[in-house]
């Protein structure tokens, strides 16, 4: 029996979301046509109109509707200070803490060369001249503790300290409510190694 | 911080995919944006094209371009016996395995209160005047083994069975290559009780 054409391309366009193999883009474009046909219409539109609107601020570099996004604007932040973060979502969590009244600067990636992802696609050209401002003091690296996240946070550390920025890292270390008893070898190894006075 | 509207609004459209919760739908919207503008120019395109040309086959229901689809219209098949299975998909193993050479009748689902899809859903109006066309001698329900299926296949046969129409099931038992020590224990119980003599 043949697939409908059209079903097929639905089928073959919905693979290119991350994560989605064959089985559930067919299981997803079956739903969408069978019993979510208004929900497919509003992602088709919602689609379009983020691809037309949709696109980086000039300073901080996360997903925005203006060239300057709305944080970068405000003019309420401590401009002497930038936060280099991978994702926008690294940006909301940290500013769920309300820990952090600088800048931030949004990589959208981290370097990983074997998906292609190198210097060039983190947008390190444009990072350098931020943190170049003249009103940047300190670019403090809160890149993952994951393997790319720590090659990222070097390779931005090396390139920038050739410039003569002040670069600081996120703190390592046990978790709040961490117990010894059941956090990670590296984890509590990590902790001890960087112990500090009190 | 605020996201821009337009890919709050993306986010919550990526949603009505089925098992995609608020965290992969943030995940997918980005890798569109930044990694995939082209996957997601095709996508929403193609669900445009979808939504306009994909319908469902008179005769068998399933998802086809044309009224009657390519297999129904074909006249090569065997109108005497008529197959139920839930979703195309199963149709398409189905055919895999040309063991049969019938008709089939898509239900596009099964039974399943809880999920608010009830008789209607899966088109038993349609199933029940297809099965009475005066050509069907024999309906094969070959929806799945699990409870909705098996419910499904009930409530069919039920249906059906008022109307005089032969009603058949595939058979339950041990799989090909299944190994009794490895097999679970309801399979083993049902291929035991539905032994039949050689």
């Amino acid at each position: 029996m043949q697939t409908p054409a059209s079903l097929d391309q639905l089928i073959e366009a919905l693979r290119c979301l991350p994560g989605v193999g064959p089985k559930s883009a067919t299981r997803m474009a079956y739903h969408l046509l069978q019993r979510d046909r208004k929900g497919a219409n509003t992602l088709a539109s919602a689609l379009d109109t983020a691809l037309q609107v949709v696109s980086h601020c000039q300073l901080c570099n996360t997903f925005s509707e203006q060239p300057i996004c709305p944080m970068c604007a405000s003019g309420a932040r401590d401009s002497s200070t930038l936060c280099v973060v991978e994702m926008p979502t690294d940006m909301m969590m940290m500013e769920q803490t309300h820990a952090f009244q600088g800048m931030y600067f949004v990589l959208m990636g981290r370097l990983s060369p074997l998906d292609g992802i190198g210097p060039k696609e983190i947008h390190l050209e444009k990072l350098l001249k931020r943190a170049q401002d003249g009103l940047v003091k300190e670019v403090i690296l809160a890149t993952n503790y994951t393997v790319e996240g720590e090659a990222t946070a070097h390779y931005v550390s090396e390139l920038l300290s050739k410039h003569g920025v002040k670069i600081t890292r996120i703190a390592r270390g046990m978790p709040m409510g961490g117990e010894i008893e059941h956090v990670d070898a590296g984890t509590l190894a990590q902790a001890m190694m960087e112990r500090r006075g009190l």
